[in-house]
């Protein structure tokens, strides 16, 4: 039972999104910025850090949803997705990506605990400013929207269909208000 | 030094809102709807929600700014902001807001550490679906703001009187992208 009331039958993010719309508009407004806006990471490879910072926080709709968006985005037919969620340093992903992810994974944690020497290696990578920004406002956004989601308990299907449905229409549409 | 590039002399969130006005226009509009929008509590009750939680998450910049914004809107000469701080058991404010503080300590701690006695306890005081639903979104957005300014390691100047000013801006202008 969420500890407010939402409408019935809609998950996770989705009940407080249709309840309250004066917040949905900036809420939504952000995640298409960031996950869907201009940029030199792809909206698959930021989905992936989505997933990855929902993880560590232990939100299973929000790990679920964009797990699923990742997996449709980077068109994964393998286990990628789980990978990074099972640790970065065997993953096959790009070194770039991967010091972005620790990078994300350290701001999941708060405070200073990103260091320059996570930032060097990021750049020695190739990753830009705006990649460095856009990682961190991520994984600091999805610390919100986790707790926004689990701190209303909200309802969380655990129906892996749902979730592959839901990733789908997040990679075809993205979070556009309609 | 800051981890990217960011304007020279601009402190905490206000260098990185500068440099990213696509983001910015999100952060600063979800800001103002969450603490000047319409809402039975105060502008000052909620600034007080955020210095709270910006001072667990030990984010300097941000407690610093929003516990002089809370001052000047609740015409504080007293110590409240730091009693709320320091304890919320003896804090001088309702047992409403009490209750509502907690949960939002809560929210900052992450998962699904609300319980539904937190809850039935606030309701008890009086509190609505809308006052729960902006206390947990207030704390969950606090958890992104001071990881925006703390993973990128934004300058933060240790100057009280700045402070006080920048609150005093806050409380008489909002967030309202100029």
């Amino acid at each position: 039972m969420p500890h407010i009331d939402l409408p019935k039958g809609a998950p996770g993010i989705v009940g407080p999104l249709q309840q309250y719309p004066k917040t949905a508009k900036h809420l939504l407004g952000l995640a298409q910025e960031l996950l869907r806006g201009e940029s030199t990471l792809t909206p698959g490879e930021r989905e992936l850090i989505a997933a990855y910072v929902s993880s560590k926080n232990n939100c299973y709709f929000c790990t679920h949803s964009h797990s699923a968006a990742a997996r449709h985005l980077l068109g994964d037919n393998t286990d990628l997705v789980e990978q990074v969620k099972l640790g970065l340093v065997s993953a096959r992903v790009s070194e770039k990506m991967k010091a972005l992810l620790h990078i994300a994974g350290k701001v999941q944690q708060g405070e200073r605990s990103v260091s320059e020497e996570d930032v060097a290696r990021a750049r020695a990578e190739g990753a830009t400013d705006k990649e460095l920004h856009d990682s961190v406002l991520i994984a600091a956004a999805f610390c919100m929207y986790n707790r926004y989601v689990d701190g209303l308990t909200t309802w969380t299907p655990s129906d892996e269909d749902l979730y592959d449905r839901h990733g789908a229409r997040l990679a075809a549409n993205g979070y556009v208000v309609r």
